[in-house]
C-alpha cells in the first residue's frame, strides 16, 4: 500500500521517451501492491501501470513473469501485459530498480464476491491454465509442500503468541501433508495468488486477472484450492458451499476435472490454507509497528485449515462428477 | 502519501450512480496528498479524482474550498473543479467522510523547477488572484501572523532538539514580525500553499494548480512570498535570484505590483518562512515513528528564514519597478 521508490517527472519523461506510446500527460503513485511500487501513467495514446520491482522480488524471476503475461495475452487471456520499448525490451531499469511498463486493465476488484463471480472466476482460471500449457519457461513453487518445513521452523517459537497451540498444529499439519501430498496430478503454470483483489470485474463481468508475481509450476488443482480459500469463505469464517460449487463448476465446464484431482481437493485446500497461514504468521511475527504495509490476520487461515481438516471427501465442496 | 479510508467497488458504484458521469471502469487509491484520501477514478466518460476529507480538515471550511474552485474554473483558471451530482451537490458523504468528485487535471508536478517554470507560475498566480477578486466567500488565514504566537509556544520546549538555539530564534522572529507585519497591502484570496507539487506542467507549459485546501484571505504578495521560498531556493539552501526574478516578473506582467508590496517582500518572505518552519517543526516534534506520512525537514525553512533576515530591500529578489 505504498510507493517505495519516488520517480520524478523528469525521470519518467526520459524513461517513456524510449517507448512508442506517446507523451506522458499524467503520472501518479498508486496505493496498491504490497511488494512493489506502482504508478498510474497516462500518455497521449493510452493508460498504463508502471511497476518498479522492490527488494522482495527476486530479479531472476522477472523474465518468467514478463514472458508469462506476454504469452497469456497472445492467447487472448485478458491480463495486464508488459509493453516493449523500441529496442524490444519489456523489462528495464528505472531509479536503480527493475521496471516494467504494463498495459492498463479496466475493472475493479470486488470486495464481497457472489456465487456468479466465483463461477466466472473458475472459468477464467481454467482458460488461463489451458492457455499457459505451451508456455516454455518454468518456475518452481518455493511456497509449496517442500517450502513449508522451513517456514514452520522459522515460525515455531512465536506461533503460540499468535494463537495458543498453534505451534503444535503447524508441526502436525506440515508432517501430515508432507507424508500425504499428491504426487501424480495434472500440473502446469498456476497463478498461485488469485485472491479477490487480483481479479477485476466490469459491470458484473470478469475483465481480467492481475499480479502474476507468484505464478509458478504446480498442480493445476492447487490454484483452485487457493481460490476456494480466498473466495468461498464468509467474513465470519463459515464456508459457503454455493460459492465453491460455482467455482468448481465454472472451472469444470472449461477444463473437466479428473476424479483424482477432485479426490485430492481436501488435501490441496489444507495445503493452500497452511501456505497462507504460514506466510501471514511469518509477517505477523516479523512486523514493524507502524510500518507502511498492514499485516494480515494469520488466524483467518487457521479457521480455514481447521474446516478442511474436517472434510472427509470432495463432495463437501459441492461438485460431484462421478 | 496514503489512502486512509478504504472504499469498496460496491460503495464507489453506488456513489457514482448519483452523478451524471457514466459508469465506473477503474478506481485506484493514489499515494498523494498527506491530509486526505485520494482515488483515481475513470468512468466511461472521463477521469476524476475522488477526495475523502480526513480528520485534519475542518469540515466547516469545505464549502469555501469547493466554491472557490468552482468560481476559478468559471473564470477560466485551470484548476481541478468539484463536480455536482444530479441534485446539485458538490460536497457529499462517502464512508462517513465528506467527499468530493473532482475533475482530473492532466500534467505533472516538476521536481526541479527552472526559471521559465517560475515565470509561468508568477503569471498564473496573478491571474488566479485577479479571478478570485469577486469570489463572495472568505476564510481567515489561521496560519498567518496571529497564529504564530501559539505555534511558537507549542514548539518552544522541543525546538532546540531540532536545532540548537532554535527556540530563541523562533521567539525573537515571531515578536519582530508581530511588531512589523504590514497592515495595508492589497489583499484577497490566496492559495497559501503553492509548492511545486501543487503546480502541474504539460510539455513545459503550466497546466493547472491543485490543492486549494489552505486557500484563505490574506495579502496577495504573501502568496508570492510562499512561492519564493518553495520555488527559488536550491537543494543546497542557496537562493536563486534568476528564478525569483522570473517569478516576480511573470506576476508583475499580469498584475503590476505596487511599490509598497515590493517593499514588504522581505518581511513577507520571513513570515512565510516562519510559517512553514513552525508547522514542520510541530509535525517533527509530534511525529510517530514509522507513520504513513513522512515528516519534512524543518531546518530547510530555518535556512530560508536566515537568508531573508539578511535581505535589506526587495531589489535582492531581482525585480525593481521604481
Amino acid at each position: 500500500m505504498a510507493v517505495y521508490t519516488q520517480v520524478t517527472a523528469e525521470e519518467i519523461n526520459a524513461f517513456i521517451a524510449q517507448y512508442d506510446v506517446g507523451e506522458v500527460v499524467s503520472f501518479k503513485g498508486i496505493a496498491e501492491g504490497s511488494e512493489n511500487s506502482n504508478y498510474f501513467l497516462q500518455t497521449t495514446e493510452a493508460s498504463f501501470i508502471l511497476t518498479l520491482f522492490e527488494a522482495r522480488v527476486n530479479e531472476a524471476d522477472l523474465p518468467f513473469f514478463m514472458g508469462l503475461m506476454d504469452h497469456l495475452n497472445h492467447k487472448d487471456i485478458v491480463c495486464a501485459t508488459p509493453v516493449r520499448d523500441r529496442a524490444g525490451n519489456n523489462l528495464k531499469t528505472l531509479c536503480g530498480r527493475p521496471a516494467a511498463l504494463i498495459t492498463f486493465l479496466n475493472g475493479m476488484a470486488i470486495n464481497k464476491p457472489q456465487p456468479e463471480h466465483c463461477r466466472q472466476l473458475g472459468g477464467e482460471l481454467a482458460r488461463m491454465h489451458l492457455a499457459a500449457a505451451d508456455f516454455n519457461m518454468s518456475r518452481a513453487n518455493d511456497l509449496s509442500v517442500d517450502g513449508w518445513e522451513k517456514l514452520v521452523a522459522d515460525c515455531a517459537d512465536g506461533a503460540d503468541r499468535c494463537a495458543p497451540g498453534l505451534r503444535e498444529i503447524l508441526t502436525g499439519e506440515q508432517a501430515f501433508l508432507k507424508d500425504n501430498w499428491p504426487t501424480d496430478l495434472p500440473a502446469g503454470i498456476i497463478h498461485a495468488d488469485l485472491f479477490p483483489d487480483n481479479v477485476f470485474f466490469l459491470e458484473g463481468k470478469l475483465s481480467g486477472l492481475i499480479d502474476y508475481y507468484f505464478a509458478c509450476n504446480d498442480f493445476l488443482a492447487y490454484d483452485l484450492a487457493v481460490c476456494m480459500n480466498s473466495w468461498c469463505f464468509e467474513a465470519d469464517g463459515s464456508f459457503n458451499v454455493t460459492k465453491s460449487t460455482q467455482l468448481l463448476k465454472g472451472y469444470n465446464d472449461v477444463r473437466p476435472l479428473e476424479a483424482r484431482e477432485l479426490d485430492a481437493l481436501p488435501l490441496l485446500c489444507r495445503g493452500a490454507a497452511l501456505r497462507f497461514l504460514l506466510t501471514r504468521l511469518y509477517d505477523w511475527l516479523n512486523r514493524v509497528e507502524g510500518a507502511l504495509v498492514q499485516v494480515k490476520d494469520p488466524t483467518e487461515y487457521l479457521t480455514k485449515l481447521t474446516f478442511h481438516q474436517g472434510v472427509r471427501n470432495a463432495s463437501a465442496y459441492g461438485l460431484d462428477i462421478k
